[in-house]
């Protein structure tokens, strides 16, 4: 694309965002320059129609350049420019200018009509054994230890299409697949060496754009996983930093690799109004861990590479959306022009953040119309309800009580006023960093299915972790990543349980299959789950009812706690009936009259379609 | 004041309120007349000078007339007016419109300059034995029992002003004074029976205004216990009702008195945008106790008539505050027109709410400046800080750890943001409905000294509960009404510890009266804590350190969580310094360099005022 990298030119040069596009809707572009001793050189702009250059920026860094391009009238091209040293001798740069695909501005994000599924691609199928390994990764495969890569991949997820698309699914989050070139624990791919790349052990670019458009054909949209917090200590920029202030803590770390201070993950510090700004830094600027070192945002070179790097993906693959991991670790004036600028170029777009606290208050900051007391803004329309999800799992499981039970999960929906849009928050039933559910559950499938119905029937934006269909376990109590993030079963050609197959899986497997596919195929006509209103009813004796409403579509939803069946008084909900008078389970499509006692199994929940 | 009750008239009449004043913000007056069959009389207005007779109204009772007047050109002066039945037989009522106090409107109600000390009468001080019984009240005293009547009084409260004075108080809230003829359990006094009318056994209304009278020549003012959500079930109206829908449950009671539906406690129903209506009435129209029927706030007379109290009260005894009972538990409408009623009179006055809950978002919907997004708007400038002092408390009786203990301290104010004024809530360190603080604190002076210091210097309105200065106690778990409203020692003549005199006391309880003593005093010139900045660091190691700043001052306060002393590090502290470099201990005066390492004793707090 442009003098070939680390061949015989005047100069070695890399140049990053790899390419750009015509017509995007903030018409300025950095172009990030990487050379030996490039600081001082001259920049020409040999050959582009419609195109400006603003002006050239140097740091401290001999290395490194920054180009400014204005694009406004630009049309795709392919550009030239050149790099001339005080010799005058002269290195030219061809730089692609691309055309967009069409419509991709008006790209819709993932919203209420979806069902979101989140993969760790090196769990879940491994689709192509050839690529395991790469010579130039430093970990190699190791499936026996739960740490270790495993093999899963692109190809996998591509393989997986039809399962997926038969069990209901319409977006996927995948885990971050970027070059995570580390000498452990890659494979959760948290640890960015290259932001333009795939990682081999995952596939290409080319298999990346691949899997999201085979998944656009099956209604399938893909959501990335992106970090701008941290990346991975195996970058190459640890060697050569595109200025001083690149990281935080970069000087300390470059002065003893052991001086390093980490995050003190007190997140309430950066929204707190009587913190010290100490403190805020603390948690800020401290690095997550000693392999992922800390960006520094307020770098306005370094906030530009994340912002078009968020965009470039975007308009690259074809994405309907972003996961933004360790939201409130970012410079949060950064994190207000980065989601900014991502939703300015994609009106429609979504992108959800992870606050990792049970605290809406918390959380409610981070979300797009929130009017914070502190004047702060942000884009990022949705956000991850940890509190949702945290206090879904302790109603459960702890026993009913005047206090405990389902009125704390009923009680914490009137939470619901702290936030912007309420509606438009991700509500899960477990993600990469939580216990699985159905261990959580203790094994017992009938609270499995009252949380898989509460997150799947919700006034949310719902998301599923892939394997709990199939009740992947692990341990209930503690940090368990490698086990949570188990080998999906049939994703290896050896596995004896399989998935897809339904080869080896137990009855209860095949119930919770069932269950969830159903639900999911469901949710895909249902405005009154998508966008209905929801009414809920003070819970009484281990017995929760909510209704969701649209039109002339009305569910009941009854969630029965008890171990043993209960004959539930139907009257005391007609004022959400509707002027129905029968309801069909949509599970198993027995019917019920509403004027007579429902007789309710022992733990569980009853979806009732009322009907005239 | 009018034809007498009771007496040889035509008509035994009664009117409600009492008497009025001219010249008050709201110039309208309704008044409550009781009388047998005075339905359909005729009222003629016969003396009365620029008053005018808006209308009367009537309602299914034969026995109630609303008189509305007009007073807006009225000066003080005797009213009269006639009640005319069909025969023309009339029977005069003479009707006070009295002078308001100099400076009435413009009263400063309790503040952020104020401590509030709250005291349960009956348990206080037995000033006048006489009292003790009463000829026409159903419950005659028992000190043995704990839950009987044990003799305090308003004359108690008198005789102590000189040892609040001395301790530091500057506000008394006391439990509510009203008539309550009740067979028992009457001594807490919130089923109130007369609402014009203090209970004998405490002494008369008379006695009441010279408490407040001369409680301000002390520099203490007077805060009103308020109840609008229900009343006592020995009121004269349950054989009378004014209306028909006078209670909530009215007819049902009446049809069969075991027929009571209670309140179902469920507070976020009031404001949960998806509660369904039925729990919303389950909630608010509920009874609290089968002897505390539920007041109907809809009804306008009813709610008329509970305004004009509130105000009426205001204005007799010349009180600065009113602390309202079960705050959400009455029509949410009325709250809004009630407490804008009383501001609107009183600008400068101060009322604070009662919201039982430990989540600051339910609270905060309360309180006057909140913007709810339901469009809800109160007038309450105040409400309890439950949710803090229920972190504090927690926060003190576990064991530090990542997440929990002082974290949890810290972390809860960042949840300020929620709140329109967190500054004008009232913090406190135990109520008549809770565990006796240094019971809570098991005993332990260095963690009673923590909460009493947190509570005093912090951001809040501090109220403290009678007793706490000399460690009372009670049992640490459960409820426990009797033994939490114990009585204060030296309160009755025959009691061997006296606080008054410091006969008795140990010397861990001199311990705390001289520190609460010390604090107090401290407090009532220190413009850091009434109205300073407050900043605090995250606490690490079982120490929290909060400052407060405001002008040329600043406090450090520092709390030691930890069972051993522990050398604090004071340059993390600096940017809080304001270039002080050494700090006075405000208990002890013991001089610190804010340049070296600071020893702090085990458990406790520190408390420095820095110096240059």
């Amino acid at each position: 694309m442009f003098c070939p990298v680390f061949n015989a030119c005047a100069l070695t040069l890399d140049a990053e965002p790899k390419f750009w596009w015509a017509g995007m809707q903030n018409s300025q572009l950095q172009i990030l320059i990487y050379g030996e001793n490039i600081r001082h050189h001259k920049i020409e702009l040999a050959k582009a129609e419609g195109i400006s250059l603003i002006n050239v920026e140097t740091t401290d860094s001999n290395n490194h350049l920054f180009i400014n391009l204005d694009l406004k009238n630009a049309k795709p091209q392919t550009i030239t420019f050149n790099l001339i040293d005080d010799q005058k001798n002269s290195t030219s740069i061809n730089y692609d200018i691309l055309a967009r695909e069409p419509n991709s501005r008006e790209r819709q994000g993932f919203s209420n009509k979806d069902v979101i599924y989140l993969i760790t691609p090196d769990r879940f199928v491994n689709g192509n054994p050839d690529n395991d390994n790469h010579p130039s990764m430093l970990e190699k495969a190791d499936r026996s230890f739960d740490g270790g890569r495993h093999g899963g991949d692109i190809m996998g997820i591509r393989k997986a299409l039809p399962y997926l698309h038969d069990l209901g699914v319409t977006q996927l989050w995948i885990n971050p697949l970027l070059e995570n070139n580390q000498e452990k624990y890659s494979y959760h791919g948290y640890s960015t060496t290259d932001f333009y790349q795939i990682d081999p052990r995952f596939g290409t670019n080319e298999e990346y754009l691949a899997l999201v458009q085979e998944a656009r054909s099956f209604g399938i949209g893909v959501i990335k996983d992106v970090i701008v917090n941290h990346m991975g200590s195996g970058h190459r920029w640890m060697a050569n930093f595109p200025s001083a202030t690149w990281l935080n803590g970069q000087q300390a770390w470059q002065q003893n690799p052991k001086d390093i201070v980490y995050t003190s993950h007190r997140r309430t510090t950066v929204q707190d109004p009587y913190a010290v700004a100490s403190d805020t830094a603390d948690f800020d600027n401290g690095w997550f861990t000693d392999t992922m070192p800390d960006m520094n945002q307020t770098d306005l070179h370094m906030a530009t590479y994340l912002i078009q790097n968020s965009i470039w993906w975007v308009e690259y693959a074809g994405l309907s959306g972003i996961r933004e991991d360790t939201y409130s670790y970012a410079d949060k004036a950064f994190l207000t022009r980065w989601s900014k600028a991502i939703m300015d170029e994609y009106p429609n777009f979504n992108i959800v953040g992870e606050e990792w606290t049970s605290n809406p208050i918390t959380v409610s900051y981070w979300q797009a119309g929130k009017q914070n007391n502190d004047g702060y803004t942000s884009y990022t329309p949705s956000m991850m309800d940890f509190p949702l999800y945290d206090t879904l799992i302790a109603s459960l499981t702890e026993p009913e009580g005047w206090d405990t039970g389902l009125i704390n999960l009923y009680e914490r929906l009137a939470d619901d006023v702290v936030y912007a849009k309420p509606t438009e928050l991700v509500l899960f039933e477990g993600n990469h960093d939580t216990n699985r559910l159905f261990s959580l559950m203790k094994n017992d499938i009938g609270l499995f299915k009252i949380a898989m119905a509460y997150v799947l029937t919700s006034n949310r934006i719902p998301q599923i972790f892939y394997g709990t269909e199939v009740l992947m376990q692990s341990p209930s109590e503690g940090r368990n990543d490698g086990a949570v993030r188990g080998d999906f079963p049939g994703g290896w050609p050896q596995d004896k349980v399989n998935a897809f197959t339904k080869e080896g899986l137990s009855v209860t497997q095949k119930e919770a299959l069932a269950f969830v596919r159903t639900l999911l195929n469901y949710r895909k006509n249902s405005l009154a789950i998508q966008q209905g209103q929801l009414r809920h009813f003070v819970p009484k004796e281990g017995v929760y009812v909510q209704s969701r409403h649209h039109g002339d579509e009305t569910l009941l939803i009854i969630y029965n706690k008890n171990d043993q069946s209960v004959e539930l008084d139907l009257p005391r909900f007609s004022s959400v009936f509707n002027g129905n008078t029968q309801g069909v389970d949509i599970i198993n499509q027995q019917s019920y009259q509403l004027d007579a006692p429902l007789k309710l199994e022992q733990k569980g929940v009853t979806i009732l379609s009322l009907k005239q």
